[in-house]
């Protein structure tokens, strides 16, 4: 997962799930053709509920283009690194 | 999700990752070439932990052939159909 946050990419975190379909419709509606949907460990779950979602309810002509898993390395403060599974979802209109 | 059970399927519950780890590798033992790792709802995410742990630690020669997200209608008891993630992850050696 880069560093910065591009503009095309939603990482999804703690928040209901419809707070992340906005974004990415949002990003849509700011005319991105293609929308990357990021996720690390339990969060990735939701990742796929967003993407179906949109898919399903707010944006029918929406189609997956890729999705890629990953595993991430983190340091975590004095227990050493744990490995995250990632995922990114990338949709396209 | 198919009702049957077949061969080179498995399905993602609750019990603890290395459970389904060795359950993939007891599939690619046993001579199967794709090992398709199935979940939905709050499990996608060990499967995505599953794949990767295959990948990573088990078995460096797999790669990932695919991966399919879907919606799945379920029938509650009483409560309606509900609507629920599914991921498919096939890994072949």
């Amino acid at each position: 997962m880069a560093e910065n946050k591009p503009q095309n990419v939603v990482l999804i975190g703690k928040k209901p799930a419809m707070a992340y379909v906005m974004a990415v419709m949002t990003q849509f509606g700011s005319g991105q053709n293609d929308v990357k949907i990021r996720a690390r460990g339990r969060a990735i779950s939701l990742a796929v509920d967003v993407a179906e979602i949109v898919r399903r309810k707010f944006n029918k002509d929406a189609k997956l283009k890729s999705i890629d898993i990953a595993t991430e390395e983190i340091e975590m403060e004095g227990k050493g690194k744990r490995a995250f599974s990632t995922i990114e979802i990338c949709l396209t209109k």
